[in-house]
């Protein structure tokens, strides 16, 4: 077998684009907006992007092509994790390219950023994209993690431009490679090098969205993938009635995805680091709100459930962070040898407590064993301790059990409490593309040729309005400084992207916090199944539960 | 939100039956094969059943319906783990059922063969069916694992039965479930109540299969869902190209799902328990075994894969097996006591050396140290190994890591070998079901009408020729004893329905088996996508590849 029957199948779905870039690439015509300004941060912005900031937002419309034709030789990147739909930004790419002028060269720089700074690249034609439409991954030309940042680099990135006449770059990634994007073009056009960069936006975790940007692409499939398995783990639940599933999802700095996956599924507990955050929730009181849970259904005689657990919950959790910074205290340098040399885990115990504040002790005691030990055992190169390697949902299913002991010998809880630990990230970064990504995406990479074609550079391709018919989505691009601020990374200030944490006063938290009471208490489980590319338009077409309460197709009390 | 746009979709789905079952209850004839026999023990079996042995194959036809008219009481029972389907059975016998006449009762007994020994019970109407048609999961009337079999049980059931005026008990279930409603229908006919007793065919699992049962329900879309995953994960690794995934996938006493998952999505590696077991393979083998491949690839740049672990495969390895038993030994009675006695983990290790023979303990010794632990402090309560717990997908990835040390040290490896590692169980028992399971299993309980209103008991529902549409599906029944032999179980011959292995010198093995070295060295992948409930009838509507080998409609060089 060379390709599944739904891969074949797939290659012949056209993704639909903005109404306003149907009629062909001679009838597209662009409407400037108003210059811009960045978020925050106006005067240090503007002083590190003299050439790009301030540029107008810009609107595709229909109307006659006023732009000026010349051979277009466009270089494009993936760059970071794996969204589904990258894929399709190449291909919309590529047909806008070649409607525009049959002439007209695509590259593909392999392996992320460092493919143009190695000049590591294929040519693309009909026969080799075709391979890869409406399909997930970003195997076409591979993804990398490089940063354009060294003069070395800017200059061998110049040299590859240079011998290939490359015109434009077009960089798919999240918000730091949009970043990336914008020093690029800054570069390019203070050295007058005739090179444009667009970048597209791109992130499973959805924190990359803003006034400008509805969402990133892949975040729809993505989600609607961990939705499909926590549906199915949540009707096993409720047809077993034996097990509590802790479900942890991926999502480090921000908790969208966990929350999107809560309103596609209406578990009992869902954890989101932002509130976490903002409340400073100790591990105890988290733990406590789960055994509530566990607790009011087990009175009910439901001794089952399921509970979503953000990938990077710990690191929201404030006095966490105060115990992490004390053990990479307690065993820089020289001490850690000392630590390695006490013979038992007895003795290394004691090593801690005497080491620790007795506030950060207290945290570190109610920690089960076996992460205890993770954390003085397995460190980075650098000695630090490794919060990712950290298993959140196990943690806080021991805290879980721990507080219904306790509550046992108290005589408030008389249930059982059995678990089952999942973790749910590779399995939904390559799935096939949702229709909504499969459009999205071909749109962005088709709209990023039209901002091409009419010159402009740092600006972020935009596809917006998109919780209504793909029909009706408003097409145009954004300066991505608009979207940046200063912020400290690594003890220097920098511009990037501000990223988009959960708000907690935005109608997705709302809905969620209006409901989540219900849900833990009885068993209000929904079942999104897997993802459909084909069938009824409400059943294949819709797009995340969170744009639909951002944008209001979906009102807080549905 | 009460239930999701799919669930809602699916409820409009309507089955498809085998052709000969389309023209109403009032059209379908029986006709009657040859007399049958046990696969084995013939004697013993007959002796055992001596009410329902010996009975005729029989096929439903279209034809007029002769069976004598009386008002049905009928009783149905889910049995044992979750498979997707169940709902579909209930609604398909309800439907026949109804169609018969509007007077006949349709009762689910809860949480399993329980609620029949309880009179737990529920009884169904359109309202409450419709909500479960094509939908995933047992949560209609739930599920246990009780089996009916002291004598107070069997009165219990039949108090039960007289009470409601039941006239037959649809017992939906594995290979042990149906071996328990062959007994049911034994001991209800030796009593002359009146009751017949049909059995439905379901565990994800695929081992109850045999010359008459094509495939077990549920089978197809569990095995969809954790390809679904499986394909998203390679694509994902030869995007990243940086991390070997293990796939545990369910499956403890057969290694079908994994074989089919294998057969779905080309993965570098897939071990096959009924393999290991017959070419009696050390877990030292196993992992040179893995090792090659991992070294193979890495030759060629290629430091990413993907392994296939079936659950159960620690429990195939001889060696492995020889260990567990030497451990009960060492451990039982009161060594247990002696054992936990000693302080050290460095202590236990001596008494383990010098507890175990030499050749166990070349095989405790190269055991990652938490599974050695695990063997050792995590028993059951009868202090036996709990090897269930075993993550095999974590004990292969580790050995095989030794291996590729050693092999790195004498300069005959020089990759890398990053690994993650997944379990796929639960989230495939519940799916929505595919649309060959939603057929497979409506066409399944309607059969189970028919084989009722025909007056027959201790018979398998029977529906055949799966390979081909559903038009061209042949219905009937099979008496349960004939597949039944003798087998030894807790110390005693017991009557049991014969559990299917892996065939190795079947068509679905030998594809892999002549497939697997190209697959092991090579990028091979391939991507099935999430089940889909519509469009294209070869994306939608086809079965699994293992039937379609077994059956020819798939050949050895397709």
């Amino acid at each position: 077998m060379k390709i599944s029957p739904l891969q074949k199948a797939r290659y012949e779905y056209s993704p639909k684009l903005p109404g306003m870039l149907r009629n062909g690439i001679s009838d597209i015509c662009v409407k400037e907006g108003e210059p811009t300004q960045s978020v925050a941060d106006q005067d240090k912005i503007k002083a590190l992007f003299p050439n790009t900031y301030g540029k107008k937002e810009i609107t595709f419309q229909k109307g006659t092509n006023t732009s000026v034709a010349k051979k277009q030789v466009v270089g494009v990147i993936l760059s970071g994790g794996q969204a589904p739909g990258g894929h399709n930004v190449v291909s919309g790419l590529y047909d806008a390219l070649k409607a525009a002028d049959r002439n007209n060269v695509l590259l593909g720089f392999r392996n992320g950023p460092s493919g143009l700074v190695e000049d590591d690249f294929v040519e693309f034609n009909d026969e080799f994209i075709n391979e890869y439409r409406n399909t997930g991954g970003f195997d076409i030309i591979g993804s990398g993690r490089t940063k354009i940042e060294t003069p070395e680099q800017f200059e061998a990135a110049a040299a590859t431009a240079k011998k290939h006449g490359l015109t434009a770059v077009v960089i798919i990634g999240g918000d730091d490679s949009n970043t990336n994007a914008a020093v690029l073009a800054e570069y390019f056009a203070a050295n007058k090098l005739g090179v444009q960069v667009i970048g597209c936006p791109k992130t499973i975790d959805g924190d990359l969205k803003n006034d400008d940007i509805e969402c990133s692409f892949g975040f729809d499939t993505a989600t609607k993938t961990y939705s499909e398995l926590i549906g199915n783990i949540e009707r096993d639940a409720n047809s077993a009635k034996k097990y509590w599933h802790f479900v942890k999802v991926m999502g480090r700095s921000a908790s969208h995805v966990a929350l999107e996956c809560a309103l596609e599924t209406q578990p009992n507990i869902c954890l989101i680091g932002e509130e976490v955050a903002a409340k400073k929730m100790s591990l105890s009181q988290i733990a406590d709100y789960i055994a509530d849970s566990v607790a009011a259904r087990a009175a009910k005689g439901m001794n089952f459930g399921v509970a979503i657990i953000p990938e990077g919950i710990v690191e929201f959790v404030p006095e966490f962070g105060t115990l992490i910074g004390e053990i990479n205290e307690l065993l820089a340098g020289e001490k850690t040898e000392e630590f390695n040399a006490l013979p038992t885990w007895a003795d290394k115990y004691a090593f801690i407590k005497k080491g620790l504040t007795p506030a950060s002790f207290a945290v570190f005691d109610i920690l089960p064993e076996a992460i205890q030990k993770q954390l003085f055992l397995e460190r980075d190169p650098h000695g630090n301790v490794q919060v990712s390697l950290i298993e959140s949902e196990k943690l806080f299913s021991a805290l879980v059990a721990d507080k219904l002991e306790q509550r046992r010998k108290e005589g408030k809880y008389n249930g059982k409490f059995k678990t089952q630990h999942h973790f749910f990230g590779y399995e939904g970064r390559c799935a096939f593309p949702s229709n909504f990504d499969a459009d999205y995406c071909y749109s962005l990479g088709y709209n990023a040729f039209m901002l091409i074609q009419y010159g402009y550079t740092g600006y972020l391709s935009k596809v917006s309005n998109l919780s209504r018919p793909a029909e009706e989505w408003v097409a145009g691009g954004m300066p991505i400084t608009k979207m940046m601020n200063m912020e400290r990374r690594n003890g220097e200030d920098k511009p990037v992207i501000r990223k988009a944490l959960v708000d907690l006063n935005g109608n997705p938290f709302k809905y969620f916090e209006a409901h989540r009471k219900e849900w833990s208490e009885n068993t209000c489980f929904t079942f999104p199944g897997a993802i459909q590319y084909y069938g009824p338009t409400e059943v294949c077409d819709l797009t995340t539960r969170t744009l639909a309460l951002e944008k209001g197709t979906m009102s807080l009390d549905d």
